[in-house]
């Protein structure tokens, strides 16, 4: 704890690690950790694969390098028995920051994590803000809802299409509209960068009135350009949620959430273990005499009796 | 309930709409119909948003009435306010169907339902088998583990890629490799299918050795190209997890799942009251002196005391 309060960058990794792997000690070091957090901004990145998030985030770690500020990126992968369970792809693209202390990256995966990413990912975040650093990505892979939840559980979500990625009924179908506070289409060099970003600001017109507009960035990652403006607009929002009080309320939700998670994680945990315990229940249910319904109920009053855990 | 058994439309629309909801009544319906299910051909599309899964399901419907087989279509939707939650372009493009009444084609949102997708999407599939569908087939938009883990939830989970949509690696990033039982490479027409196509065969030659080794198959669903070939895969592998007893297993496997699931949800429901009962105990989490592994322990030792709900 005291390590990676100092910023060891071992010390950090391997905390990271008992993330991931849901090892015994990190409730420990969780809330050793937990008083010296909540001073990063927090960023997230989200969107389909191939739109070119990595190289946008690396893009961001050299803005935040050029402005003096530490940075973390931690890009939350699906677990694949194909891959090992690692983007090495994301980490070599990052290479040209690999010597530098101030910058930490690191892919995550979240198989042994009760509760998967939803609970993984901020506390992996929170060990990234307590080792010190002043900016701390989270990129998700993927625009499935649970990624799009851990994108979004940031002070500022950033949400990346590309021309190629597909019209404006793709981006709806994603789902991911509503919680963008910057629209980023990359590469803006290419055919069709014009006509997503027009497509996307018609459809934030077409919505609901917001407290806040998010705007819509053209950058190219790869070219470099665009990305002052970017930053800007990033900027822009920290100082409008910051300003608003909507930071503090919702960082204030999201830790609640938290508890009712880990909470629910370690009591659906026990009814695991209470349905192992009970095969002719379970035979039941797989024979189709006992619905599910009723057998989550004789599990939850068997569990409630005084005198069981 | 005995409507939904007789397979009335209206019924059946009825009854997944409430899952939708997660309305009152609908444990004590599920419970009804959960003797009345297990016939049913389950099938999962899944693949990234514009790789054309509609108009492959779409086509699959037209198959499956070829044969004289009842079908029907769970679109599962991200719910977005900016679309009102309901992918209309789906059920458009499935209109050739919409006088057929041996076919049921239905969108579906699950804000309402405790635990979302993953509890919603087999409560709904079990609602359509018991009305008297032979096949069922489950249409998930976007790949995160979420939707990817809805779509792998049937007995046969085909994982559809366009040319269009990425190189090897971004199936790999998608982390839906492992759950294919048939990958579908669509848009056969275009270029660089055939580099698709060589590309998942590798990865497939490349992984762990498997008791069922997924084909690959090109079609054109827009052509109407390459579909008996994939209901020819599609049949082997079904008859592949019959013979092998893996139908039973993994059916058993997933009720238990979902045991776990409600039981937990409800578990959930009950940590998020103790929590609003408690402003004391939110405002020590969110001034960060109470971290959230003790606030969850608080409450769970709350909840089990004796005379407690």
């Amino acid at each position: 704890m005291e390590a990676v309060l100092a910023g060891d960058r071992r010390a950090v990794a391997r905390a990271i690690s008992m993330v991931e792997d849901g090892a015994e000690g990190l409730a420990e070091l969780s809330s050793g950790l937990f008083g010296h957090t909540g001073r990063a901004s927090t960023v997230g990145l989200t969107g389909s694969p191939g739109v070119g998030k990595s190289t946008l985030a690396g893009e961001l770690v050299r803005l935040a390098r050029h402005r003096e500020l530490s940075v973390a990126v931690l890009a939350i992968d699906p677990t694949s028995p194909f891959t090992g369970g690692a983007l090495l792809g994301d980490r070599l693209r990052m290479q040209e920051h690999a010597t530098d202390p101030g910058v930490f990256i690191r892919s995550m995966a979240t198989r042994g994590h009760l509760g998967g990413m939803a609970l993984a990912a901020p506390e992996a975040v929170r060990i990234l803000d307590a080792s010190g650093k002043d900016l701390v990505m989270v990129e998700t892979v993927g625009v499935g809802q649970a990624e799009v939840d851990v994108a979004a559980a940031t002070d500022t979500t950033l949400v990346v299409v590309s021309p190629g990625w597909g019209d404006a009924v793709q981006v709806a179908k994603a789902g991911i509209l509503e919680i963008a506070d910057v629209f980023v289409v990359n590469k803006s060099d290419q055919e069709g960068a014009g006509t997503a970003a027009r497509d996307l600001e018609q459809m934030i017109r077409m919505g609901s009135p917001m407290a806040w507009t998010p705007p819509v960035v053209r950058v190219s990652a790869q070219r470099s350009e665009g990305l002052d403006e970017l930053w800007e607009a990033m900027a822009r929002h920290r100082q409008h949620v910051e300003e608003t009080g909507q930071l503090e309320q919702k960082r204030r939700d999201r830790l609640l959430r938290e508890v009712e998670g880990l909470a629910g994680e370690r009591l659906r945990g026990r009814v695991r273990e209470a349905l192992a315990d009970d095969p002719a229940l379970a035979d039941e249910v797989a024979g189709r005499t006992t619905d599910p319904y009723r057998a989550a109920d004789i599990l939850i009053e068997r569990m409630s009796r005084p005198g069981n855990p």
